[in-house]
């Protein structure tokens, strides 16, 4: 689509998280960046209520417990049964055997229309020999944009497999997003953001495939931005916030470096 | 009162929060940047216990649960005992049936000093048709002056309602606060940290209306000093602390802008 | 050892954290900024699964609840069991029955390698006459020293007892660390920072007497250097991220500020 974060600010989606505790400020500090309206509920009274009054729904099982897991799929139920997009984080699949297990119970019982993680959380999903060093990638046998592929077919889902290239898979065509800065990964939770902003960009576009790449690409220069006015990870995402608020649709079209295969 | 603010410095109020997990560190945070000491306790077993050593209670739903909600009111059973001011920040009222519940609940059980809001959060409270998008205020059809003043009435309390203008009303007057600036809105949290502040204010200063109206005046004054100085909302932010910091009684003095009616 | 931060950096320790909700993000945002790989899970399903495969165990009482407390004993009989160090964040003992109560029930169940607190913090443990308010330390009337030694004597543990100059004992032999700066104190959780950096230096060093030295060390420089060029608590927070980032070894030594006793 044209324009999407014109889009966002002008209609600012509401994006409902249910998210994890460590960087649960920062995914909707980053929402709000963008121009859209962050809100955090879990509660399993009010969760589906609050889902069905947004226009995307982030889960992110970074600090899951069992009472967030099913507060998870009350809320995903509500979003399938309003046709607006699921994103799940599958934040630390592969590091240990509950995160395997609630990872894979929110697949079986709700459709998630994007599936996020790293190179060896995607791996796990995907049933490969993967392991997650607490939310941190390892390397992986496998070939990624195949795994990317195979799971996305399999689940009937975008597939997004972040790392020093973003993979995102429709089951059929790939994008290579080589937007970002390595300096993204010298603060905790921009992985987290990023299912954020995938977030509010399907909101406001049905094409989840492209949402996700434009997502990755909006949010990558900014981070190439950042990087180039900073001394260290605090100043790093003091700038990080400030190119988001100051990015335009124009900014970003003449910065964006994607490959499709 | 004269120099609240070199009241709260010099005797370093402790406040104690039962609050919501995404503004959490700003509250406790923005607390202390004013000069005093924040503290975080919710389990049932000890919040009483903490609140007995404390100089103000500040309650904040925006990710209630049941359990939360269960904590808030033994906390203001004990501060209401010690004739310490609860504050209740009333986030999501009129985005679900469960928040507008559990807030009905806390003012039926408790009394509660201070209610703060947005306008929609405020006009839910006082019985107006009001709906609330996440956490964001959407524009409602009462006069805002009449609806905080009715609530004030019916309710003893003091009522603050945040908005472009901020309206405190004890139920006969009403003060209109015109200091802040618009970017203070660019970042998540700045509504929970007023509560917070408010908080700190009425713990030095028995006549809450007054409190509550110094507490807007000077973090709006610190945000007016950032925005002057920042280039987005991380900038922003930073700015926002360092001026809070280097606050005085004298430097809001000449900056106060406020209506009284 | 020799050039600790350099082999931090080379070999990206995971370092466990069952902590606090208002410090969590700056628990894991600093671990990172040293060069390790912070990871946060505390559901008793998974607990002890991420501590095996973790190097080093960050326990802090600050928001507890007795379901965290569970899952912290939980995680330190793996820790025990795989002989790798256990780093006891004491917040708040001294303000409430509670505390004192859950703090006695780790301590009593499991083996605490270093034990970390404020002076009134320290003092409750050791069974001391003090009370603290809220977070926040009060005077003592024992000599600190003397207290930080019976502690450490009586569980055999490292005692490490922060405040404007740091003691840290094994039982015997003392430091006091004169390295760091009030402005430390300016904004909130530092301490508990302090605790994560203690963690990821025990990981990578046996000594865990010298290792929390090495940690109060680095941690107390960056503090030092980021001061000098701030502002406030906004800016402060940002130049300390940065500065912590851009450490070395050859630069520590040179500003070292111990005595041993």
């Amino acid at each position: 689509m044209k324009n999407p974060l014109k889009t966002i600010r002008e209609t600012k989606p509401l994006i409902h998280h249910i998210t994890n505790g460590v960087t649960i400020y920062d995914c909707a500090n980053m929402t709000r960046a963008f121009g859209a309206l962050p809100v955090m509920a879990h509660a399993p009274e009010e969760c589906a209520d609050m889902t069905g009054i947004s226009s995307a729904l982030v889960l992110n099982i970074g600090t899951l417990t069992s009472e967030i897991i099913d507060s998870m799929i009350i809320s995903a139920v509500a979003a399938n049964k309003k046709k607006i997009p699921v994103i799940l984080d599958a934040v630390g699949v592969g590091a240990t055997k509950f995160r395997d297990d609630m990872a894979e119970k929110i697949l079986n019982s709700v459709h998630i229309d994007i599936i996020k993680g790293n190179y060896s959380e995607i791996a796990k999903l995907a049933g490969e020999n993967a392991e997650t060093k607490g939310v941190e990638a390892t390397s992986i046998d496998a070939d990624p944009e195949k795994v990317a592929k195979e799971l996305a077919k399999s689940k009937s889902s975008i597939v997004v497999m972040t790392g020093k290239e973003d993979i995102i898979s429709d089951g059929k065509k790939t994008y290579i997003v080589k937007n970002g800065h390595e300096q993204m990964g010298s603060i905790v939770g921009t992985g987290c953001m990023a299912a954020s902003v995938i977030g509010l960009f399907a909101s406001v576009n049905s094409n989840y495939f492209d949402a996700s790449k434009d997502a990755l690409c909006y949010f990558g220069v900014a981070g190439e931005l950042a990087a180039a006015k900073s001394n260290g990870p605090g100043s790093f995402k003091v700038n990080l916030y400030d190119e988001v608020f100051n990015l335009s649709d124009e900014k970003v079209e003449n910065m964006m470096n994607v490959e499709e295969k």
